[in-house]
C-alpha cells in the first residue's frame, strides 16, 4: 500500500471510531484509562525493550546525549505515564455538559451542549509519553486521535499505541480510536495534513520549524504554540522582595520551559533600587544578564543587550533586561517584543494592575504572581494537551474542555417560523 | 503601489488600531455604532448614487436580474442597515467579562476574560448590506475588520465604509479599524490570506467555491460555512399534524437559505399514512418531490431520486424523501450525508428525542421544530455574522461572543512555583 493509501485508510477509520467513542459513557472511558494504565505497567519489560531498539538507533545516528536522555523509557517513565491516565480519570468529562441554556419568547428552550471535536491529530517529536498523554486526553474528551511522533520514537510510540489499542478492543470499543502512523516519512504528515474530510483538528507540539511546518501544509485547522517570549514588568510601586522573589523564580525555577521568563522591564523610578539586588540574586544563580544601556550603567556586570535578545526565547539561564520610562513604554515592549504567551507585573498599585490585565494582550496574565503559573495543572484544569498563543478556539493551557465544542439543542412543541 | 503593497499597509494600520478598539468602552462604541446608523441615512443619496454606478456596470456585464436586484440599494435597504447598527447597540458587550472564576490552593485567583480576536479579515459576495452587518459587529466585539466585498459592489462597499471610516475619525478612534479593500482584483484575496501576522481570522460569506478557496489559499484559520443540506426525521411516533406543519415550514417559507429542510426522513411505520397527506401539501406549495423507491410507491407523482439528490443543497422548492426501515438508519443517512449544519426530529417518544439529540452530528438539533430556527437571532444571539458548520472556535450561529476569545486573568500576592 502507498503512504497516501496508509493515511487514507487511517483517517478513515478514525472517522468511524469518533462516533463510537463520542456516545461512550464516562465510566465506560474511564474504566478504559485505569486498564490501560496497569497494561503499562504489566508490560513494561516489552515497553523497554521496544524503547531500547529506537535508543541504540538514536545512538547509531550520533543523536546528542540530551535527545537520547529525552528518548529513554525507564521504569519511572512507565510510572509516569500510567499515573497521568489515573489523574486524567479523576477530570470530569465535559462531554454532553450544557453550558448554557435560556428560554426563547415562543416557548423554544434552547442550551448549549458540550460534543466531542471528533478527530484529532497530533504531530509532536520525541518523547514517548505524549504518545499515552495526547490518547489519554482525547480519549477522555470523546474523540478519535492519530497520532504522529517523532521518528526516531517510532518502535517506543508503537509499542504504548499497540498496548491502547488492544485494551480498546478488549472493552469493545472501537481499536482504531487511537492509532499512530507507522510511518516514518515525512510524506506521511503531508498526506495527513490534507484530511480535512475525516480530521477535525491537528495539535503540534515541538519545536518553531515543527510549528510552522504544520501551519503552513494544513488544510486543517492548526491549534498552535509558537513559543513564550515572557515578560515581567516591575513597577515603581512593587514590593521589591516580592518582585525578586517573583523574578527569580520565573527565570531559574526551570529555565527550558516556555513559561519561563525571558525579559524582565523595570520602571526607571524603581531600577537605580532594585537592579542591584536583583543582579545581585541572577548572578548567584548563574543567570547571564544582557541589559539596556542604563540597565548596563547601573549593573556594570551585566552584557550589552542587541535587537535579537528582546525577541529571543532563551529557554537557558540568560535574561534580557530593559530600564523603561513608563508603564505605556512597558505595555509598548511588550506589544512589540511579545508571544503573546504570558505576561506578568509585580506592582502594589490598583489602577496599574487593572490596566495591565486589560492591555496585555497574551494567553495568561498575572499580577504579582509567577509567569510559571502557565500550565494546565497549575490552574486547575487538569493535564494539558499544550498552550495555544493564537486566539482562535482556545487561547493558553488546553484542557480536556478544550478538545470539545459546543452544539446548540432546541427543543420545541411544534414551533415554526413566520 | 503593488497590490501587495496596499493589502500589507491595510493588514499593518488594522493591528495597530485592533489595540485601541479593543480599550474603547461599550459607552463609546455604541455612540459610534448609533452615530453611523444616523450617517447612513443622511447619506442616502450619495450612496444610492454610488450604487447606481455599480448596478449600471452590472447591466453592462450581463448581470442575471435576481443578481442585480441583491445589488440594488434602495432606501429601505438604507434604512434596514442603520436599523440592523441600532439593534448591535441594544446587544451586551462580551468584551472584558469574566466567563468563569475560580480560587487556586494557594491563593490565586484565576478568572476567564473575554477578549477580543483582534484583526477579522470578511470575505463576501455581491450584497452591500453585509458591508455595515460586518463591520457592525466585528466593532462591537473590539475587533478592526477588513473587508473584501464583492467586486461588483465595490462603488457601493467603498461609499459605506467611507461613511463608518469618517465617523470614527470623528469620534477621536483609528479610522482604519474599519477598511475595504479597493482593488477588484483576486491577487487582492489571495495576498489577504497570507497576512497571517496581522490578521487573527477569517471569515468567508458566499457560495461553496468562495468558501473552498478560502479554506484552500488561506494561512489565517476561516472559519467557514459550506452549506446545509438540512434533514427532518419524522418518526413512528410522530403527532403527524404537528410533522406536517414543521416540514412545510422548513421547506417553504424561505427555500433559498441554508437552514431549509433539503431531506425528509419518514419511518416506516408512519409512512403510509403521513406521506399521501404531506405530499399533498407539498404539491399545493408546488414543491418537487424526490422520493426513494418506497416513497415513489406511496407517493405516485413523486419522482425518483437519484443518488446526487441525498447531499444536494437545492435552495429550491424541491425536497428529497426517504423511508427508513429504523432510527438507526435515519441516524446513519444523516451521518452519511449530513453537511452538520441543522437536524431536526418530529417524535413523541422521549427515549428517541434523547437519542437524536445526542447522536446528530450537526450545529444546532432541534425536537419538534422547524430547522428555519438556525439562526442567530432566531436562538437569541442576536445579529450574527454566519453560521459555522466546522467545529472549531464556533459551531452554529456565530454573534458578537464567537468574535471573542478568553485569556486567562491571574492575580496573586507573590506566588512562585516549587
Amino acid at each position: 500500500m502507498s503512504v497516501e493509501s496508509v493515511i487514507i485508510e487511517m483517517a478513515k477509520a478514525a472517522r468511524a471510531a469518533a462516533v463510537q467513542i463520542a456516545k461512550c459513557p464516562s465510566q465506560k472511558k474511564d474504566e478504559v484509562l485505569l486498564a490501560i494504565a496497569d497494561k503499562l505497567e504489566a508490560e513494561s519489560q516489552r515497553i523497554k525493550a521496544e524503547n531500547q531498539k529506537d535508543v541504540e538507533r538514536a545512538k547509531e545516528m550520533g543523536l546528542t546525549s540530551a535527545m537520547i536522555d529525552r528518548l529513554t523509557v525507564k521504569d519511572a517513565t512507565i510510572k509516569s505515564m500510567a499515573d497521568g491516565l489515573r489523574e486524567v480519570v479523576q477530570l470530569e468529562d465535559p462531554v454532553g455538559a450544557v453550558t448554557k441554556t435560556w428560554k426563547r419568547p415562543n416557548g423554544l428552550q434552547v442550551s448549549k451542549m458540550r460534543i466531542p471535536l471528533g478527530v484529532i491529530g497530533m504531530i509532536y517529536e520525541s518523547r514517548p509519553n505524549v504518545t499515552i498523554d495526547a490518547a489519554g486526553l482525547c480519549f477522555k474528551a470523546g474523540n478519535a486521535v492519530i497520532l504522529r511522533g517523532g521518528s526516531e520514537a517510532i518502535q517506543s510510540n508503537q509499542v504504548l499505541a499497540d498496548i491502547i489499542s488492544a485494551v480498546l478492543k478488549e472493552k469493545g470499543l472501537p481499536e482504531k480510536a487511537v492509532q499512530l502512523v507507522p510511518i516514518r516519512d515525512r510524506e506521511a504528515v503531508n498526506i495527513l495534513l490534507a484530511q480535512e474530510e475525516y480530521i477535525d483538528l491537528i495539535i503540534p507540539r515541538g519545536g518553531e520549524g515543527l510549528i510552522r511546518f504544520v501551519v503552513e501544509h494544513s488544510k486543517i485547522p492548526v491549534l498552535k504554540h509558537y513559543k513564550g517570549v515572557c515578560h515581567i514588568f516591575v513597577d515603581e510601586s512593587a514590593d521589591f522582595a516580592m518582585a525578586e522573589t517573583i523574578c527569580l523564580n520565573a527565570k531559574v525555577q526551570r529555565p527550558g520551559v516556555c513559561n519561563a521568563m525571558e525579559t524582565m522591564l523595570v520602571h526607571k523610578s524603581a531600577a537605580q533600587q532594585f537592579l542591584p539586588r536583583m543582579a545581585k540574586r541572577f548572578f548567584e544563580a548563574k543567570v547571564e544578564l544582557r541589559g539596556c544601556p542604563e540597565t548596563c550603567r547601573i549593573v556594570s556586570e551585566a552584557k550589552p543587550a542587541v535587537e535579537e535578545d528582546w525577541s529571543a526565547e532563551y529557554l537557558d539561564l540568560i535574561l534580557a533586561v530593559r530600564v523603561v520610562e513608563s508603564m505605556d513604554e512597558a505595555l509598548a515592549h511588550i506589544a512589540k517584543y511579545s508571544s503573546n504567551h504570558t505576561e506578568a507585573i509585580v506592582t502594589s498599585d490598583y489602577e496599574r494592575a487593572s490596566r495591565f490585565v486589560r492591555e496585555a494582550d497574551s494567553s495568561v496574565v498575572l499580577v504579582n504572581a509567577s509567569t510559571r503559573f502557565n500550565d494546565g495543572g497549575q490552574l486547575g484544569l487538569g493535564a494539558e494537551i499544550g498552550i495555544s498563543t493564537s486566539k482562535l478556539h482556545a487561547f493558553g493551557p488546553m484542557g480536556l474542555e478544550e478538545l470539545t465544542t459546543t452544539k446548540f439543542v432546541v427543543l420545541g412543541n411544534g414551533q415554526i417560523r413566520n
